[in-house]
């Protein structure tokens, strides 16, 4: 095990990695696992994965888990890297890809966090934690947490998405609901925490669920053969998973393992884009977005906490940051099932969407790789679609 | 390829495996594709695997794709064998094991009958297929349908699960819902078949889908380092699965793979247990189940066309049969949840109340290595639950 530190993001406050810590104790911004990468470097060699297990834990030198017995582990696999040849070609892409963690155990990419973040709390001899959420990384918190036998308590919206309520009841999760956002979730979650002093567990509040989502790069480059794309397509709320693709991509860097970093796209919907507002006013944080709404709820997060590492991990990469309307984002979600078969989560297809935006203006060149991230599977989100087939009598015919 | 022709597998009339054929043209009985064994076997060695791609697809020698190029694709992982180390030890299992089925594509195993089924129509030169289904299959097919450019007909109960309406539609398959049951949906299948010449994707009236869902079986042998577990328990409706498995356990056995069989359980609810009723019968075909009724609506099948292949593969393996109640089925699926994290389907949650009776029973020993299929996502049937938590306002705090 390579970690060393934890380090503030912020202020660079180094904080001791055995402590159950949360936010930096001197600026209240978000720690970073910090690992000895001259040891990485020696120890890791993408030769050495042939023998290991195919999921993420294949990853060990780069995770922050310091004995293999206290890994939680549903089953993780390794997400398809799917080319979308047909879709690709139509739209004037030559290499158009889409990174599928519909896959994921519970159907979302935040069991990657989960699986990281509940196993360090393990580790970490956490009993009990309480988070807010928007409903998709509640429901794999509680079922990493049933399994590690961490008693979990969870706040959402009442809108969140339907499936979710269930994944964290059936769970056995201390479920509630309220008639509010993530924001009023969070206000909540925070009283009980100072009361009973549970682990939070909130986004960026604790610093290992990033170590989980910062996988899904070192897949991506692994499954290129060990190659960096030009570009990644995020689709962008809480913004974790950018954050973690892109210290994944630095770690890469740093043992030597890529030499280029593929440039970061934060997809936005026009309803919630507080990170595309700031990142063209050319400021390093952003703003509250007031009457965020969208169809993609995954991604209705109206002022991110991490919003100026997302900012930071844009403008390092050379990347951007732009929006796209619900409408748009209905039907790329529509063309992805019609021409590839794929049934992605709105939050995917804004990816899409952007990324061919990001094309018609040139920003991307046709022939450049792009790997659109597809953070969840579209099982999750029967509200989003309305189908009326027709209804046939037992003895009625197929009308011609 | 080393597939040779097709087979009834009632009389054994070979049919030639270029046609587009559906049932026997003899005594209409499914057929089953026939391989030569003996390439097979010069030609297959699980050292040979470790270069090869982790899906389905590294099992090419016993797959009946001529040209790669036909493959259908829309990135296949091969799911996790999870050990249920603590529900397991709590319920008296020594060795308890769970393949989870629901992180294929779209949530269900149907995807591997999809996958070889599709691939081989476009193979074949298909247009356009019909299919009666309770859901999941005609999703599945839908969904690679479309990737395939093949247009799919689909008839669904109304009361099929709700989701699998969503994924046939959004796919742009031509969906129709009828009021009855699939047995319903197959004579209005049947009548546009006859009328309009679209090849008939019934269950066993073509010859491919088995071929995918075999291969369930040969990851779990891969899985266990090329040994077989003691047992299987398969949530058996129309049994595809099962015969599938039987399939792909005499074929690994006749190239020397594999030493023993497992003994092949099927797994069904009370409420509709035809093939428990006929085993227990000692008969070689099933009745028809009246009033048959599931929370379970994936082994919701009164009388199954390959039940004769099912009786053989439980009788043939000294298998059995076993029925368990809903109640059961649904304090089963809540186990898994709390005690292992997993969110599985009824049908999943039916293969461990099997299990566990079995256990009781003396018919499973202790020690015994037991493989449980999961055949599918919790996801794909929130109207099997409800919940109801508690609604908080903004200002509220959590109740101690």
């Amino acid at each position: 095990m390579f970690a060393i530190y934890l380090e503030c993001s912020k202020c660079g406050e180094k904080v001791d990695r055995g402590q159950k810590a949360q936010l930096c104790p001197k600026c209240a911004a978000p720690l970073f696992v910090r690992y000895d990468l001259d040891k990485v470097k020696a120890a890791f060699s993408p030769k050495k994965l042939s023998d290991r297990p195919y999921n993420l834990w294949r990853y060990a030198e780069l995770l922050p888990i310091e004995n293999e017995a206290n890994v939680v582990s549903l089953g993780e696999v390794v997400t398809p890297l799917i080319a979308l040849n047909q879709l690709g070609a139509r739209l004037g892409f030559e290499a158009l890809l889409l990174k599928d963690e519909g896959l994921n155990q519970g159907g979302t990419f935040k069991s990657r966090g989960a699986a990281l973040g509940v196993s360090r709390a393990k580790e970490l001899g956490v009993r009990a934690f309480a988070m807010p959420t928007n409903g998709n990384a509640g429901a794999a918190w509680a079922l990493y947490g049933a399994k590690a036998g961490i008693r979990a308590h969870i706040v959402m919206p009442k809108d969140a998405p339907y499936i979710t309520r269930l994944e964290c009841a059936i769970a056995g999760a201390d479920l509630y609901l309220v008639d509010g956002l993530i924001s009023d979730a969070g206000r909540i979650v925070g009283k009980a925490i100072a009361k009973n002093g549970w682990y939070d567990a909130s986004t960026l509040k604790e610093p290992y669920r990033i170590e989980g989502k910062k996988t899904m790069a070192i897949e991506i480059v692994e499954q290129l053969g060990w190659q960096t794309p030009d570009v990644i397509v995020y689709p962008t709320g809480g913004g974790v998973g950018l954050i973690g693709i892109y210290k994944a991509l630095l770690e890469l860097r740093a043992i030597g393992v890529i030499k280029t970093l593929p440039r970061l796209v934060a997809a936005q919907s026009s309803g919630c884009d507080p990170i595309v507002r700031a990142y063209e006013a050319g400021k390093k944080v952003s703003e509250f977005r007031d009457n965020s709404r969208t169809i993609a709820f995954g991604i209705n997060v109206p002022k991110p906490i991490g919003d100026f590492l997302i900012l930071e991990a844009i403008e390092k990469s050379n990347g951007t940051a732009i929006a796209v309307s619900d409408a748009t984002i209905l039907r790329a979600q529509s063309e992805l099932a019609c021409a590839e078969g794929l049934f992605v989560c709105p939050e995917g297809a804004a990816a899409l969407a952007a990324a061919y935006d990001l094309l018609q203006r040139g920003w991307i060149r046709p022939d450049e790789k792009v790997v659109l991230l597809n953070t969840g599977n579209g099982l999750k989100y029967p509200e989003t679609l309305n189908v009326n087939p027709p209804l046939l009598g037992k003895d009625d015919e197929i009308p011609v």
